[in-house]
């Protein structure tokens, strides 16, 4: 049984309440708090020492990287963190700079957002260091841009180029929180999920929510420099479109939008955020999978995106 | 450096906003989030195979121990639980059954106090399961008791009877949620904590926060039989009031009241609550520290309450 058949199993008949607006399966749980005009975002995401980090890693990148995990979920629900509990658990021989580094780290990123760092706790984990960040934030009534709202016809977009992240940017990506409330604002955002698990793994998670397809354009996917070298220096190389497709911990934001808003998004988004790259990379269908086209014709898509216990 | 040592460093200047009301170093964070007469409280408490839970601890019970000790924190604020999120760190060879048996007795609870499990995660931990629950709950505004409330000439209670948890009862304890609330509903509780790290060394924290001392009656501590019956069994035997003071684990309720509320807190206690003990244990003082006075006389506290990095 892998993650995602354990997490399917527990999350079949979970307690829930009035309060519960989305629950288990979205980038983040959507709770109805009587908070006028807006809802809480709820989210936890952890990190562990040799799992998504190396024991050598600059702290402050480690920091950095927890909470920028949980943020980017929060703008994948083009929502606004507001504050944050941390829970390092440690070894027992811990070195006290090394945590006030990933503190640092953490504390750095939530001034830019202004996100408090509301307590938290230390733990024991006997064998390696282990975050996990729970946070909180508020999306307006009616802005929560889920993953289950994709409709056959939709543009696909994705932000920035995909692939390669292990080499270093997974410890130091920007959470696209600017933007992905900038999205829900100016245009009606069907379905959105920020990527972590790879593109392919992470628009499952949409197709299968939403009961609907994709048809990907290969040539279109937007391949970051970092994975083309990497495929360059690798032996048995590995295609740089497979590293776009399947490689984790982008942290860009996968969203659709109606055909009619296809060209309006990337017009408004070059003049709002000319740095940051906007892709349409195919569309959303009726049918099931994914379907890869390129000038030699369609194949359907059979490699998975990267699971954690893979 | 121990972890209040780490702690006290790591918090002294965390980044704050304008939603934090109580932030690091109470039960909860408090947050205002503009929600009509109630503020949030947000909690986050894990648990670790091996620290907390032996690895032939029923799953049901461990489950049911991981979202207990977050409940009290929430009882301990006078507050009411919500929602939480999970997080479960596993071993790559999981048993699924275990993890389900987690779930069953954590459900079980969260059904029992209507709380919502509203998702959380699974991720690997290769040497031992961690489970980590986020959890937030609501309270009126003016009626969450902090630990910083309580004033020289108070009466101090706790609930139940303290000491020898470990022996099995950490594991099935039912947090005080009923009881906080009711408290603070019928009468100004000035201060309130749940004990988890001990009596003696949870009461500090109630002194430290509110800058004033306590004297104990040692004669009136309630202690525990299974207190009293592993003072008998141990050698060399530990006396059973050290047991009640310094055991960890016990998740009781310790407030203060006015001394004037004292006998009305008993009287209506016994009414509501005719099964659970309260028992006046001794007072706030405006010096520092805790004196422990029996018949003998009064004599200055010195060890101290259960410490995880100890």
């Amino acid at each position: 049984m892998n993650e995602f058949e354990l997490i399917e199993k527990l999350t079949r008949s979970l307690p829930t309440n009035k309060s519960v607006v989305t629950g288990s399966g979205d980038d983040c749980a959507v709770l109805d708090l009587g908070i006028p005009r807006k809802l809480l975002l709820f989210k936890t995401d952890a990190v562990v020492e040799g799992v998504h980090f190396k024991s050598d890693a600059p702290p402050e990148k480690i920091g950095h990287k927890a909470l920028a995990r949980c943020l980017s979920d929060i703008a994948a629900m083009a929502g606004t963190p507001t504050a944050v509990l941390v829970t390092i658990a440690l070894p027992k021989t811990f070195d006290p700079a090394f945590v006030e580094g990933i503190y640092a780290g953490m504390t750095a990123l939530a001034r830019k957002h202004d996100v408090a760092i509301a307590g938290g706790e230390t733990t024991t984990n006997p064998e390696r260091i282990l975050i996990s960040i729970a946070l909180i934030g508020l999306v307006p009534r009616g802005k929560a841009a889920l993953r289950s709202s994709a409709e056959a016809g939709d543009a696909i977009f994705v932000t920035g180029e995909l692939g390669g992240s292990l080499a270093g940017r997974h410890l130091e990506f920007e959470p696209r929180l600017t933007e992905g409330r900038w999205l829900a604002e100016h245009f009606h955002v069907h379905a959105m999920i920020d990527l972590s698990d790879g593109l392919a793994g992470d628009l499952r998670h949409i197709l299968k929510a939403s009961r609907v397809g994709a048809e990907l354009l290969t040539t279109s996917i937007p391949i970051s420099r970092t994975a083309k070298l990497a495929s360059k220096a690798e032996s048995p190389a590995k295609p740089p479109l497979l590293a776009a497709l399947t490689d984790g911990e982008d942290f860009e934001l996968l969203f659709t939008v109606a055909s009619k808003d296809a060209v309006p998004v990337l017009d408004a988004w070059k003049k709002q955020f000319p740095k940051l790259a906007l892709t349409c990379i195919g569309k959303i269908t009726a049918g099931e999978g994914i379907t890869l086209r390129d000038k030699t014709g369609a194949r359907p898509m059979t490699f998975h995106g990267y699971e954690h216990f893979a």
